[in-house]
């Protein structure tokens, strides 16, 4: 089978053997929102060549403004419940006529607050995780633009939260005052400038005044344009983690080798055991999801 | 005299009597980051006709990228300490070479945080204000793009803590996924969309994640493009006003006519007693400055 992991920003194609082996793999910067509503083009000249029948989808592929809006499932929820409410692609397009496309549908958590939380690919890579979960809570922590924090309690996703730290970052870092504080590319990684940044976020004054900080301590010499970028980082990573009651003691981080380096150094500040899985895990989810809805 | 609160976005120019009354004023959104450096010439058009040998002028005109940078004047201070710190402009143009021209220093809080904090042009606000103040410890608040939230104790400045409020609403409303569940235009200020986000700051979980509320409470139609900006505001100023701690019994509150109405609006909601001041309290500042130095 094919599996899909189409988000809002890039596209990770998986062709998996019978018994879910990663035979090959592509990735392309097609996110959904960038191909204008051409998924089918855009789906089959990434596929070219793999001619398999089934193709599953996760991802903001079922979401509003992609292929098919496929309703969110409700928390809490495992593996079966998701796998019931998988969609297949009604209309599909002629091209892919002789092919099986699914698509696996978000979920949603209408208990945690006043306001729904949501997630839509990320429940898929967390069903990737869930074979070696042990009974019992869990706490699971999918970094990036949106933050996703999930509980899965026995093998069921019972609650998620999204914490908008990565567009935070981006937002300070590239059109507040705080822009011209800061070197225009990307410098390294400085982790002394990130774990002041973690330390500020447990101070007083929250994180409208901490923001503020980083302009006075670029104006007084305190903070040089190279560590600022650093800086803000642990200050909304900072912010991020102590938002998180009770504080798990062990957090599984899904994501990308760099997000999860950063992720990984901010939480063993906090004294809390972090263990780390790829973003491939959609794979696994998908293929797990495609044995159970057989 | 001729008395001039310069900031970063406008200049206001006011021409005062010897009691200190306000005979003359004239605004344009002159902000000292959009002049070029061409700052003589830009007061010189301001003041056309006025002819009065005293300037005094206040903001962003002293500070780093104004026309002279005069240093900070460290808290605590009050009137005596920063009138003795103004300075008279060195080298001014031949276009002023008949007149006085002075400089208010900004002022400095080093004691409150690991990271000092600063203001500029508040400080000459305040000054308006202390003689309507009697002993004992006021909580003074300028809304803006960087809200200041000033202690007075004994009828001196003796703290300063800046929330970047009114920049992360520009950033969220115009640049973050937000926006685009937002109205184009601004809508007209919505006083339960407003309370509802006043309250939601209250919840826990912290202001990432409830900003990401307002994309999950868009999509479900719980919240409409006209809502969404006043919710957003109501948000960030909730969690403005929580993080002052103790929570001051009553607030000063100093700005324009419509920042003033949605923060009177916020304290009230909190059980904060509420004085309202314009911001010709700079005027006010800088004749009894010009009275102190003589």
């Amino acid at each position: 089978m094919i599996a899909i992991d189409w988000g809002s920003s890039s596209l990770r194609a998986y062709r998996l053997g019978d018994d879910g082996a990663i035979l090959d793999q592509r990735r392309a910067d097609v996110g959904v929102l960038s191909c204008d509503g051409r998924f089918a083009d855009v789906l089959a000249r990434h596929l070219d060549g793999w001619d398999d029948a089934r193709i599953m989808m996760c991802g903001m592929v079922g979401g509003r403004g992609g292929w098919m809006e496929v309703p969110y499932v409700e928390c809490p929820a495992g593996e079966h419940e998701i796998a019931a409410a998988i969609a297949p692609l009604e209309n599909g397009p002629t091209i892919f006529a002789e092919r099986d496309l699914r698509i696996v549908p978000g979920m949603i958590d209408r208990g945690s607050s006043p306001i729904a939380d949501v997630m839509r690919g990320e429940e898929t890579q967390i069903i990737g995780l869930l074979d070696s979960l042990v009974e019992g809570v869990h706490t699971i922590c999918l970094p990036g633009t949106h933050s996703k924090w999930v509980q899965v309690r026995d093998h069921a996703v019972s609650s998620v939260r999204t914490a908008m730290t990565g567009e935070a970052y981006a937002l300070f870092r590239t059109h507040s005052v705080l822009a011209r504080l800061m070197a225009m590319e990307d410098p390294p990684f400085d982790a002394a400038a990130f774990d002041d940044g973690l330390q500020r976020s447990g101070d007083a004054g929250g994180l409208l005044h901490h923001l503020f900080g980083i302009r006075t301590a670029g104006l007084l010499g305190r903070l040089s344009d190279t560590q600022s970028p650093s800086y803000l980082s642990g200050l909304l990573i900072g912010h991020e983690i102590r938002a998180q009651a009770p504080r798990p003691q062990c957090v599984h981080l899904i994501g990308n080798d760099r997000l999860l380096t950063v992720y990984a150094h901010a939480l063993a500040a906090f004294g809390i055991e972090v263990r780390r899985h790829s973003e491939d895990l959609a794979a696994i989810g998908l293929h797990r999801l495609a044995r159970v809805m057989a």
